[in-house]
């Protein structure tokens, strides 16, 4: 179990967005070491269902795996030698194994090479990374729902190119934000978390037929790839583009708040942790802040895995070790903002007599039609 | 109609992987001004079969934007004052129309505002290039599996962090390239690429309920949107991904080309147009490493369209305006790359032998089988 | 000479922050055309006074050079088959030559490799364009220090978080806007723009001694390079970095206009081209939007110059030949936000009597001061 | 004292390339949080040297921040409220001043704001971070020159697009790596990391006349700015450009080592600590593998603090916040890039007489005369 607040791998002290997040925790580097302790466990049960590893062997190994925690920072310093830090990880389970259950060490790792075990293990630390972040933004849009409903006739004044224009309504402002939300939900949702495995070349060579590799996808609880995709990286690729798609989503309503949070507007502010709200205009919108510094972030790191498909034949040369933390990163930077977001939409005040002011009269056209189909839609 | 070979915005001479290529063309300035004055028309029927514009003037209106072609370097200078190039547009139509109709010019781009037509053309001008795109890539898709079958069972060696490892196929490669292929053609087919009509402060106000936007996609040949989106950029960002994964996929694909194709490998070669053929190694991978180019710029221009979402409000200043040189050049650049790809490998020549020869002894698993996987798949 | 509108190349349709300006010419496909034979032209002067070409054959060349324009969309697809567009050039300029003077024809690209004269070309074309932007960053910066003296004193609020903060003063913020523009100005100016001369392998072989180089780029008006840069590319990772340098000092002008301009905030204005100005708040800040579109592109393209020195051995295979239209992407963008935000600051309208009100009492601390720090400084 | 093996901030599990390096102890949270109380201790000395706070009390500061460790991780989440750490660390300070100085505790950030102390803190470990990069790149290009000496005649093979060329010597590849290291360094140590003071608005209010940032900066030990640049971010971008030069050049290197050390080209291999290396040219070249994973993150990285400079008015909502995680990514990867590319060229076995043997015949030129150039050049 990774602690509440892991401190092993980065608290997030120059990442506010996340520091103390659900989506820190579970992207930590005990997290990323339990989950290549897990990748190595499915493989023996897998091996152990098809039959190339006996039953008790893979039961020790798993047992090996959940008990020990190798210490990341070791692993990282011996990576340097290898270019990964699979190979220490497989040596601290084999010397556990062996301890337990001679004749299982053998068994460890078997067939395998370190990017099965190291790809495999980001995919469960997406997995569950995704799995809070929807959840996150499965209330953010909930939220947005309400709001919509709530102020489906406030009306406010559209601001073109800063300028107050005709009028418009919240409740309208906030079912396109919603439209934004589900739409990055459900990219992120649809993108692809497959198992790698693959062996040495990737061709299942001293593993065995695809079957098996469809057995350790449903052993580690991932996507089944067609084939192994350690040289055909489009997976992340689409990742990272997912990812940037929900920074971007909840970067958008950030803007919106920042700029009707200003003194001069007024029109909405957030909440402070408990602060008397006497003067509701003079507080900094510190949520909407976070979560625009990890939008601005996340186009920038999604651009690296964009460009992981490039590696070089069987394994790439510096490619696919770019990838790690830049994943992780966007995986924080997604999570943070969905965490903060869901916080700064829960604490939203709305001043919708402030707007109705500052809006001219005009009509609102089909505002309200409009807010109708956004509620109608099933997610 | 676009000319052939358009030199109005662009001859390709510092990009020769679009350079005279079908992408070039309908991505052209003669293109966008095109798709803008389509959208125009598109409005007006939409209008006319709603009834709020009469049917001879959308018949007008039609007849005008089809026949006039205004200068876009005049329209690219007047938008510096506006920002946008559409106002200069819409006087332009407008005094077609009215030199032909005068009745009918009151009813151009009647209640809509410069961001439904200028969304709504680059809307016009991806779908274009799409189609355009998804047929290369269906054509290295065909390609790619007919390499498959044809090299299913040539060995060859693979090689991990550029250092020789155990043996693969030359098969199995094509059939791990086309699934990236696939996966890239089908993001792309599944971006939204939405019409976009929403007036003033997007709330259809001076011009129809939802249903009017559904005629005007209708009429236009793209998505309805569910709400207008001029504020909400998560499609553009989409789409940007969507084109990145394009030349990700088929940079892979030139990578390992130009890796295969080596003086000190030599298994692998370019056709070389119409050239003698006697020293195939000594050729230059010149498609490749066009498409490779395109592959290192589209990532970073990308990013810039994954932040489009952060405009703000009702209409960013900056971020809009920065999407439209970008969305075009991501288009180009996988445009190009799939056209160049197309034929990279419509003349790729591979030297089995020498595959043989440089690889090691030993099995290559369930190559044959994860091609054999790779090729029932149904798109 | 390149025409004064360029449409060979790009209108600026869908870029109007550079459509028009001069900084579109000097890097239009023209105008690259015409460095190349500037180059082919510096290269053979250079190799008559070294004495290895005749003389007679130098002017032949020379003249030759200069009389013809090779149609860029005819080079530009010929550049499909090599990658390059300089092996089409040069087989136009023997053309030329030997129909003149026939014996000098075998002078032409003496020695050289198409790197050589494509490299040369880029940084006669960053030189002029430089040179206009350096133009426009003085203008601006004269106008910035203008700005500060006469509103030393004109007291504003300061805006952190977007919510009003303590006083200070707009001759300040006018100040430190000027900071930011000298140091990318005296960046740029600092920025290195290499000859290029090398040959095939970049050792001169063919060519001469590391003086004929020298001859060479004094003959070209460029730098003088240490060693061929053909394969060593900091000189365009730096020149990257400064371009974006000028639209970063520049966007920060255009975002602080932007929000100052606000209709709740009102307290400047851009010119509007001889509108009237009854209602100076309501206009829209279009120069400033446009600077801001540049600045939003400019650090995404800047990255892939940044990430050009990692192009393999003595010529990459793709890094090299993304760099082109990047580079030419990132002076225009540079240009324009240059050129635009000079126009922007030509015709700002403060409204101090609206500062003064908005500005809560207090004092304004040393800002008179700092000020005049600033004038001070010799740029 | 940061500990030798900062585990509070990351092991660099996922970075190789800076686990373990000195690079990652002076950026890790420890070190910031050290830079933030020297900074408020470096602004009490300057203070009392003015005469603005007693001396002892600016004693007790500094005893106080040297003593105090405040955690990271309860800074990190106290940040959420505040958008950034100062607030809990000024606290903390606070109260370790007040229980052994009770007066001297309303001295404690006196007149300063967050941004003053964050900012002078990224400058500090920017500072310290700098020092060991630029001591790196002075052993590898001590290393690079010997290289060039011993190799001014060892003939090799040029590659242009992949291709065997004519000949160049391994010598002037040295050489022209070394130039671009230098370059690389130049450019940082010439890059300005001032110190930032300027109080709520930037214009000294409730601090003093511009010496006293003066005095500030000379107690911190870093530049001094002319003005405050909490809202002039061009020092920022300019960093992000510099560490992204010195990632180019070292990754250069590195991609040419990975492709020399190619099985079937074998010319130069990595050392591997302390294996038989009966077989040299079978060796993962895996420091340059991880140089080239710094190489490929950082310029994207880099694209976000080219950015910084947009930000908003006086403080800005998320651009500044979007800064110290990548700026402190930045540092690990050029400082990780430094300390890698070190130890591999410290290693780099050449194996000359494959060189010699894989070159065809033909004069290498003036590759010596290029060599002696560079050679003489003064650093």
């Amino acid at each position: 179990m990774a602690p509440a607040h892991s401190s092993a791998d980065g608290s997030g002290l120059l990442a506010p967005v996340w520091a103390g997040t659900r989506a820190a925790v579970v992207t930590g580097d005990a997290a990323w070491v339990r989950a290549m302790l897990d990748a190595e466990a499915a493989l023996a049960r897998a091996q152990a269902r098809f039959g190339t590893v006996p039953d008790e062997a893979a039961r020790a190994i798993g047992a090996a795996a959940a008990a020990i925690a190798p210490d990341p920072v070791v692993l990282a310093e011996e990576a340097r030698d290898t270019s990964n830090p699979v190979l220490p990880l497989v040596r601290a389970l084999k010397d556990a194994v062996r301890a337990v259950a001679p004749d299982a060490a053998q068994h460890v790792h078997q067939g395998a090479t370190s990017q099965d075990v190291l790809d495999t293990a980001a995919m469960l630390v997406a997995r569950d990374a995704r799995a809070l972040i929807l959840d996150d933004l499965a209330a953010v849009a909930s939220r947005l729902a309400d709001l919509a409903r709530e102020h489906r006739d406030t009306v406010m004044t559209a601001r073109t190119l800063g300028q107050r224009a005709v009028p418009t309504t919240f409740g309208l402002k906030a079912a396109t934000w919603l439209t934004g939300v589900r739409r990055a939900a459900r990219r992120l949702a649809d993108a692809e978390l497959p198992a790698q495995l693959g062996g040495a070349a990737g061709t299942l060579a001293a593993l065995g037929p695809p079957e098996l590799a469809a057995l350790f996808a449903g052993e580690a609880g991932l996507d089944r790839p067609l084939v192994p995709w350690h040289a055909e990286r489009t997976p992340v690729a689409g990742l990272g583009g997912a990812l940037a798609g929900v920074t971007g989503a909840l970067g958008k309503i950030a803007t919106d708040v920042v700029l009707l949070a200003q003194t001069e507007v007024g029109e909405v502010a957030e909440a402070s942790g408990g602060a008397s709200s006497a003067m509701p205009h003079k507080r900094n919108p510190a949520r909407a802040i976070l979560v625009r510094a990890a939008a601005l972030q996340a186009p920038a790191l999604a651009s690296v895995l964009l460009a992981a498909p490039l590696g070089e034949l069987e394994r790439a040369t510096g490619a696919w070790q770019a990838e790690w933390a830049v994943l992780r990163d966007c995986l924080r930077l997604a999570g943070g903002a969905a965490a903060t977001g869901r916080e700064l939409l829960a604490g939203l005040a709305v001043d919708a007599a402030r707007m109705r002011e500052h809006a001219a009269s005009g009509d609102v056209g089909a505002a309200g039609a409009l807010i109708d189909d956004v509620l109608a839609e099933d997610l």
